[in-house]
């Protein structure tokens, strides 16, 4: 493919400024070659990274970002972004233990405004940004890049409600590529999608005519264009006036993949001084044979071969697929059964369940609400169905409140499905799934359980169904069953203990580091290992069965503030435990890594808990069993 | 006033399909009697309710309450419902302990049919509901009211994005009371207003003509209402495609107060058999002088003298107040200063503030918006400024992902005051603030103080403001300090010890109840009282303090599990103390009465703190100090 030189004489974002629409072209292709040849050796998100290639070029050419700010809801189409803010030399470690992040962060470049990584959140943040600069009387534009997944999210509305009304010089773009994670869901959608059936060209309402013609040169073209068919601008009226009632001029669609009319309208918006919203339709992985033939099996990938697309590594068997086959299972039999996602049924191992009973009407991608999906969930159990609510542990904390207040006071019969809980690698900060656990601690009238392999993910899925009251979770992590504990069978109560009350040791723990737990058993003396599988309500039986050991160490998976282990050690100490117990467990963000770096990092395998154990010492003499 | 002939006539809804408008108008002058009446004699949500009489009246005329149901968003206009729907006779023990709720419960009627309290989760509700009607194959639509307040939240346009596709025979009502509980905010409340401006008629979009030209009679009036001026009609395709473009038929506005109007909209809406937006406009506070002219001040009232509208009890300094002026004092020397509240104005003692700020925009009310909020608020820090925002405990938990993932990660400093944490009392389950400090516990690098009086909020506000770094919060109750800890000061550290080592005994607590600690400690010989006034994170020399004591209970007006006090008891069992440690918090939902006599239930007053500590008795022999 091509070489970089326009790329590599970029040092920093104003020299966009000076380039022409021929060598911004260029440019284009320069970034996408890097993007394909980045993310094939160190995975992450393709697809929609490849869509905004222009759009930023777009931006960074015509905004003046030692005054002007952009933010990137969710990230996961910063790539070209990064490379172009003085990050090339380091793009190589995307993803990567000690490298650059996958999504925005401060920390890491001062062209990074503020975090992303969960969805919709860019309105907010960018009012914020701007009102600031405001306040401090501080010039400049922002401009928020919002993907059309994540306008299914509750607060895109909540900022285009408080935005529209300020006056501000904000720049919304709507990144409509027709898909979301999953193939977006809703009315929203449809209404788009019937926007974007018309010509590529944008257009500007009546009522802000008078601002195009107060404007200087740069408007002019524009207007004509604007002002050339008497019909579109009609249609538009008609078609705008959602964004248009809340306080937005509409400008677009625009092809996002055209620089010359990007520029203009992105130019257009900042001049206008007053929120704008920019409708620019790009096509989710394009310039790369693979990624726009199958955008979705590109949106988020692990290492692959540029030259055919084909991933390095088979994907076997794990968590999701397990679960979504056993729903799929239990579901042919039952048919109160209904299953819920927010945007996530290839994640969350769902597709097995929507391809067989989307049509029924038991299936629902409710788009990237959560919240909304929580309710709904618990309202399908008021009215007698039994519903399946699948989501990622990082995800599951967006609706804490619907837990709460509306699954849990007035109890409803429903199963929450946690992918993703534990760490889970190279998303870093902001996706590890070690909050659910401590979270789901004050939630009264919940059942917890942590299955650590497949057989008891699916034996726990049928218990949370057919025998918990009330509301019932499953934790379990990403990726595949450890080796070790493949088949691995318990007696299928509360907890399970393995190794005899002769030993002077207990490990208590729960989930994927149960495997950890038993090696660390296996390799030294003196080590037996209670496994948790219901987390809560905690097992008063197992504080029980363990405060007849001399010395306890509770690891795990998870925060240590508000966590299991945190449970368990009081209860312990409430019992009048006289032994000697410590928590093992993580004390606050953990940044990207692999998941057994992470792991090793945290002291959370064999070696890490052998380790803690060491430190017992001869600490106890005076320990009597009882 | 009027006697109650026609309300006492009504055993169950379905009588009411068979009053003439006559005696519907005279039933809502009956209701109004009721409702002001009973609230001034238990307090609770006038206005609100006020403005809705004939909105009930109408549904439950047209509607068959045996297969169509009705929720309503929030709940704060559900007293007419309860009052026509067999609860008549317990309606003075509104509010009472064991008597009926402020809000929709299912268990106190099957005409309930799903939980409500936090606002904007109808339309989550509805939809599931109607969708489980769908499945089993059972008839009927359902009806959600939603006041205009609600709409600023998030998970209603959720709501319509996943409603507007679905076909569903879904009765969406907008009760356009032009004012949420504080004054509406934001492009849709301005948006609302414009529509309003018109003269009160309903009309059909013209997509939605197909369906009222195949419909029964019932439609005719309509139609040739709806078609009468082409003008109007053109009009309304402008003003309304809000919703039309999310797949409603939008129906509106029609006057809320005209009986005839209503059951004409009603009808119709349930015979179009889709998605129907009906528009409502209704005067909050209708048909009693004092809510007329102040519908604010009786939103939420207590007690009043229903002859003058005259409160019964004067309403004296509370934290809510003293926050807010403090905060003032602060903003008037640091410009840095900026205040958020989601629809909290008054509740939240911001009124001050946004009097003096608001115009040059240090005053941010967001709608009902917590998610929002809570981002906004962080992104205004990353842009330099020092933002507080102000919230109710309970509607903190609308925003734990954003604290974790916009607010902790990257930690941005600025100050939450959680207000009405602990028991609130009379609002019941969906109110009482016992979570925050839970689920606080979990997010790192967040600070937490528990102001016990106004000395220490004003104190512990600076300190949070100047002197932490990262995100800082305060909590602290409803309603007044307690008397006996007026004027109490301590040292200023992360923990008071009241009483020295030599008593055997120790009460661990913060907040409010360190009042009752106080007091138990005065009733009792040998009793010790250490208040921490740093909550998270834990101060360790506060652990270490307590470890001299041989009986250690830890006394905590929140949730037990994952709560502080088991922090504070795992890190004892972490250290190895060798007395006897208890926890006594609250172990699930609280239902309502008032705050002493909740607090007296769950042993959390002197009293019960005493009965706890005589249950250590001498179970401990062989503790040695150190």
């Amino acid at each position: 493919m091509s070489s970089n030189e326009i790329l590599a004489s970029i040092k920093e974002p104003g020299q966009l400024h000076r380039l022409s629409f021929l060598q911004m072209e260029k440019l284009a292709g320069e970034l996408r070659t890097v993007l394909v040849d980045t993310v094939s050796r160190t995975g992450g998100h393709l697809a929609s990274n490849l869509g905004v290639v222009e759009l930023t070029i777009a931006l960074l050419h015509c905004l003046s970002l030692d005054e002007d700010k952009i933010v990137w809801d969710v990230g996961h189409q910063c790539y070209s972004y990064k490379l172009l803010t003085g990050r090339r030399g380091r793009f190589s470690t995307l993803r990567q233990e000690g490298g650059l992040s996958g999504f925005p962060k401060r920390a890491e470049s001062r062209y990074d405004h503020f975090i992303a990584g969960h969805a919709s959140t860019s309105l907010a943040a960018a009012y914020g940004l701007k009102r600031a600069m405001t306040l401090r009387r501080e010039p400049g534009a922002v401009a928020a890049v919002v993907g059309d997944g994540s306008f299914t999210g509750g607060m895109i509305y909540e900022g285009l409600n408080n935005i529209g009304k300020s006056g501000e010089n904000l720049i919304v773009i709507l990144n409509d590529n027709e898909m979301a994670i999953s193939r977006n869901e809703g009315a929203l959608a449809k209404y788009l999608s019937v926007i974007r059936s018309k010509p590529a060209y944008f257009k500007i309402k009546k009522n802000t005519e008078h601002l195009l013609l107060g404007m200087p040169v740069v408007g002019k073209p524009l207007r004509d264009l604007a002002w050339g068919s008497k019909m579109a601008l009609k249609k538009v009226i008609y078609s705008t006036t959602f964004f248009e009632e809340l306080g937005f001029a509409y400008l677009g669609p625009v092809d996002g993949h055209d620089l010359k009319s990007l520029c203009d309208v992105i130019t257009q918006a900042k001049a206008m001084n007053c929120p704008c919203l920019i409708h620019v339709r790009t096509q989710k992985g394009k310039g790369y044979h693979f990624s726009e033939k199958n955008p979705g099996m590109f949106h988020g990938v692990s290492k692959f071969d540029a030259a055919s697309g084909r991933p390095l590594s088979a994907s076997g068997e794990n968590f999701s697929e397990v679960f979504g086959k056993e729903l799929l299972r239990c579901a042919e039999k039952d048919e109160k059964i209904c299953a819920i996602t927010a945007a996530m049924e290839h994640g969350t191992g769902l597709q097995h369940f929507a391809r067989k009973f989307k049509a029924s009407g038991r299936y629902y991608d409710v788009g990237i609400a959560e919240e909304f999906a929580a309710t709904l969930s618990a309202s399908l159990a008021a009215g007698g169905m039994l519903p399946v609510f699948a989501v990622y542990s990082t995800f599951l904390q967006r609706c804490c409140d619907q837990l709460i207040h509306d699954i849990a006071i007035e109890p409803q019969h429903l199963v929450i499905g946690i992918d993703r809980a534990g760490i889970v690698g190279d998303d870093g900060e902001t996706h590890q799934g070690i909050f659910d656990a401590a979270m789901l601690s004050m939630v009264p009238n919940l059942t917890l359980f942590a299955p650590a392999n497949y057989h008891e993910l699916r034996q726990m899925l049928r218990t949370a169904l057919y025998e918990v009251k009330g509301p019932a979770a499953l934790r379990y992590p990403r990726g595949a069953e450890p080796a070790s504990l493949a088949g691995w069978q318990g007696d299928g109560g509360a907890y399970d203990m393995v190794g005899g009350p002769e030993n002077r040791m207990l490990v208590v723990t729960y989930g994927r580091t149960f495997a950890a737990a038993l090696e660390a058993s296996r390799q030294q003396d003196d080590i037996s290992v209670l496994k948790l599988n219901r987390l809560l309500p905690l097992p008063v039986e197992a504080v029980r069965a363990a405060s007849a050991f001399e010395s306890i160490l509770f690891v795990e998976e998870g925060i240590r503030s508000g966590g299991i282990g945190m449970q368990f050690l009081s209860a312990l100490e409430e019992t009048g435990y006289r032994g000697t117990a410590k928590l093992h467990a993580i004390d606050g963000f953990v940044p990207q890594s692999t998941v057994p770096s992470a792991l090793h990092r945290l002291g959370l395998d064999s070696e890490g808990i052998l380790n803690c154990l060491s430190r017992f010492g001869g600490e106890m003499s005076n320990f009597r069993k009882r």
